[in-house]
């Protein structure tokens, strides 16, 4: 699925925080995925359509260095990823084994993947910082995948830190972890993500100068149209948000 | 895949216990499913091919009561299982969900299967135990699947307690517990699984009689004679198991 | 609060399961508690309304056995539990430390407490057994509350077992554990459940005949009105319950 | 150690729940093993002097079925426990691995062990429940120790469960699980149990009367005279507890 | 309570580490908060009397956004906190919804909160960065409170961490974490607090020295008495310390 | 035991990842302490012989500051390590009491220890950075360790995050976590991991220049031919690793 660029960038500008307060006015609360933080702390925010891989624990006679070479193997999967894809790694939370090193993903950067969000965690740290991929995980550990995982296939709908993803859902990931938007509900969130920003910035103006909490946030009938009247002077189309 | 029904009967005197010794002497370590006991206490020991089953976490837009007549549903897998098998269901370990009631029990039942097992739990307790089908799990609650799981497929690779379980393995369960056989070992295990019953059962009537571990357990060349000897008298053609 | 007898009768016919599917479709996922079971199997249900007790963890400064005779005290706060409630006490899912023995518990029995609902344990499990108190709880321990932890209050809203309990809200316990029904749903929940209840049995007589699942669990269109005429046939009202 | 046989007789008749708050007023809080319950629901009370068994995790080099005739074995550590001991064994909660099947069990049986307790598991359960054996343990697994367990010596200090267990401390184990009293504090403790449960006997009786809890659990003064009164004309010295 | 600022300035020269040694001393091991750390690395050390609030679970009739302005909601709780006080969240450890993002914490900045503690965590972490209110926590996540928590009141006693926390104890938190000391205790902890950090210093000076640790540290008494010779010389008043 | 430099010298040069590796191909898949990761972010790689210490959990009447002077304490441990050895702490995986400070620290590197590494962790942070003595653990807590544990020996098999170690088997530490190469081996795997790591590098080199993965990772007949003949031109002599 190549996403829209006005998607990309309108989402680029809404953060996590934001979109989580959104999904769940519209009755989404799970969607945060629990684990994933950035490798290296940043600012960077990323979105894109999900590329789903599935591990299943691993069994001495499958999870050799030989399964490397199969044709379910993640090196068949990366090279199917395409460009701007986030990949998104279902690792049963597994912390003690690496998902991959610094091998796969320099060959992921290579391929144009925008980002690797696992509930696992990467090995050979500092090679993976070294490739430049943004990487989401839950930390690292030397151990290879065989040690306690068996990949399985990609692109199935998987659980990834406890929230359900299915191939093509939207991914936004920044300093506070990674969100999944499900496809059928990207346009409404692509709608009411920029007002919701706009809203809260207006009010940390208000917090700095002072003004309390109660009324101002959530606001009242008052606040509310005065937060309007100072968006119209300033040129914005103000969107109700719930 | 039907199953020979030498291979059931002869692993149906073998327990999971006597299973796991024999797999680990093959290098297997990680085949018995953390998690699934006996719904209700009892001597049972069961044979049958794996019919996998997959959830992933719940997510409000999917998991719904309605989600129930989607043809990728828990029905549709039901109607697919075919008599004898084990059902295997990977429900992430999740325990405040139950994966099924009286109702999909008592269908299962009426098709056939073997028995359920999984790593989650079951709902309306009471009412599973009425419709008789043996049922290995981590408990019950009251939820429905849909509160906590969103069901995917069946018939996948899965992970069950923290143990790979690929379709048409082979399970058996008993009183200790679930353990997987991969279907290529299954011949190697039927052969050698008798023998390691029948020698245990001797060492447990040499201890009986007072004999001391050091020598007889594991036995020494000089116990082991003794045990060919007294096989031989009986009309037993032993074979090594180590 | 009395409770009117009506809905004690109603709900006492109605399973922890059917109420958590009911609560589901109004919205409310989170309303079954996590860890209380029956301490002793039995297919008792208890309905009866919330009467709340709360601890935090012990500082040695304050759990001492002196402190028992303090006002804030487990022993006060039973001499105020009215006949009939089921006290829900939030141990914060500690199972090192039992809240109440049996001497508490015989006091909650002579004061015709209906039932001892906690995500914690009891201690002296075979003297709790004797008073009769039918409780749901996390298992037992030998050591004191003060071990653990500190009683601070009662009647105030609590968590237990992953779930908020509101004085007065009702609990309903069986076989499958313990459901917070909020206080303001009842009377829906009343009107609801009993029409739930009958499906189900009716969906499971169909089984027992061997109808599949698909277009009977759920319903179909046809299978509803072939319900619906064998209950008008029965003498029963239906009423939608989706 | 041979244990005095007025020690062992005097503490069979302090349930655990007692022996955890007479210790908690001499400032130990961590006595009671967290895991260890009765295999099968028993009334048994057992007491008897530690000895103390340590495993460590599993290596594939150490803990394979040749190390079980290591001179470092369970089977030498079995044949060194003497009569009336109770086997300690700290297994690291690890609850996959059984540290020890029906023939390990029966020879601990035929060799006088008083009982078996562990925050681990035992494998084979049915066959372990057939030897007589009392055993307190979190369960029960199908795996071999040596499939997540290295043994690597006996009588040592260990921890189980949570708590310091040295060689020849006092294991008191009934249905509320297991308690260590140090080597130190026995004689204090064998001089106050008797008297705590007296009086938490007469309490009980007192509770069937009616009484509330305020001003008689804790007693107070006046309760304390009435108590005092009462078991000298039963002709019981009393002796303070607190 | 306001504090006096002699004990703010005497215990903000006492580390944690420190604290928490003199309390054992007193017989209190239960008074670090498992889980709060700073969210951005410092050398800081704060001091206040906590200000307590308190979460149960969420409940989505309960839980939403329009819970916001209710009058016991988190807004008006933070109107109520005086100047100087630390702020001590029970968030029950949950690490899945964020307690409060930019918008409160910039407010009660504003307000002269000293810090805010919590074994939660916050939401849109860069943002609260931004407002330079010190937090200790256990991290942050994108969903907001609501998603997993139900606000129910402030200033009650509170359980965080596995600590139990009293309106106006003393809060004292560095790079090691969040320590509570008792109201009742101030006095004693701040007259031996800064004599035991004299003794590290000193002893910390030993070693660079090469002085072996037996004798040394614990002190024997050649040891003390050079230490105490060397405090007198320099015109410090050693107190014995234990 | 004096470690030949040359293992050392040429174990700095092969990564935790890379040993992992090796090790899993020679059967070994449990090999990485669970928990300890570098206090303070860096490049080093370590190498040493374990020198092992064993904690228990505390009890009130061993655990306490008195017992820093007793003949098994940590400080006489501390000054029986050897020069090069690195300490390996089995602190249970105990979060919440930091087993050494500064001042222990400190004598340790004087000592000229290499580094300490433990699945629990220290206290007194800033202070144990200040020492320089490298460290791997799980973070830290400002509680004593007597606050939870009791120190019983060193130079015993433990259990250190769920790996064995056995004294003078080697560890490697660096930036992904500490790996233990059972004393038996490290002949093996120095002669093996300088090419491992050789052949990593160039793999990587070959993803530089956009070569895809399959056939290239792991490597089939052609890419090994190709590499060999590269070698060979380097100077190189390439053993095989598989």
């Amino acid at each position: 699925m190549a996403l829209d660029k006005t998607i990309v960038d309108t989402l680029s500008a809404v953060s996590t925080a934001t979109l989580t307060t959104i999904l769940l006015k519209k009755g989404l609360r799970n969607v945060w995925l629990r684990g994933p933080k950035p490798l290296r702390p940043s600012s960077l925010r990323l979105v894109g359509p999900a590329f789903t891989l599935r591990f299943v624990p691993s069994r001495e006679d499958l999870a050799t260095p030989e399964s490397w070479a199969s044709p379910k193997s993640t090196r068949a999967a990366i090279e199917d990823m395409p460009d701007g894809c986030i990949a998104v790694v279902d690792a049963m939370g597994i912390t003690d084994a690496g998902i991959f090193g610094d091998i796969l993903c320099a060959r992921m950067r290579k391929r144009g993947v925008t980002a690797l969000v696992t509930d696992g965690v990467v090995r050979d740290v500092e090679g993976v910082l070294g490739t430049g991929l943004p990487v989401w995980c839950q930390g690292w550990a030397a151990p290879p995948s065989v040690a306690g995982l068996t990949f399985v296939n990609w692109q199935e709908p998987i659980g990834c830190g406890g929230v359900a993803v299915f191939p093509d859902d939207l991914i936004v990931a920044d300093a506070d972890g990674a969100v999944v938007v499900p496809k059928a509900l990207v346009d409404e969130i692509v709608a009411l993500g920029p007002e919701q920003e706009r809203l809260e910035n207006w009010v940390m103006g208000e917090i700095e100068k002072g003004v309390p909490l109660p009324g101002l946030y959530p606001a009242n009938a008052e606040t509310r149209a005065r937060y309007e009247a100072e968006m119209r002077k300033a040129g914005h189309r103000s969107r109700a948000t719930d």
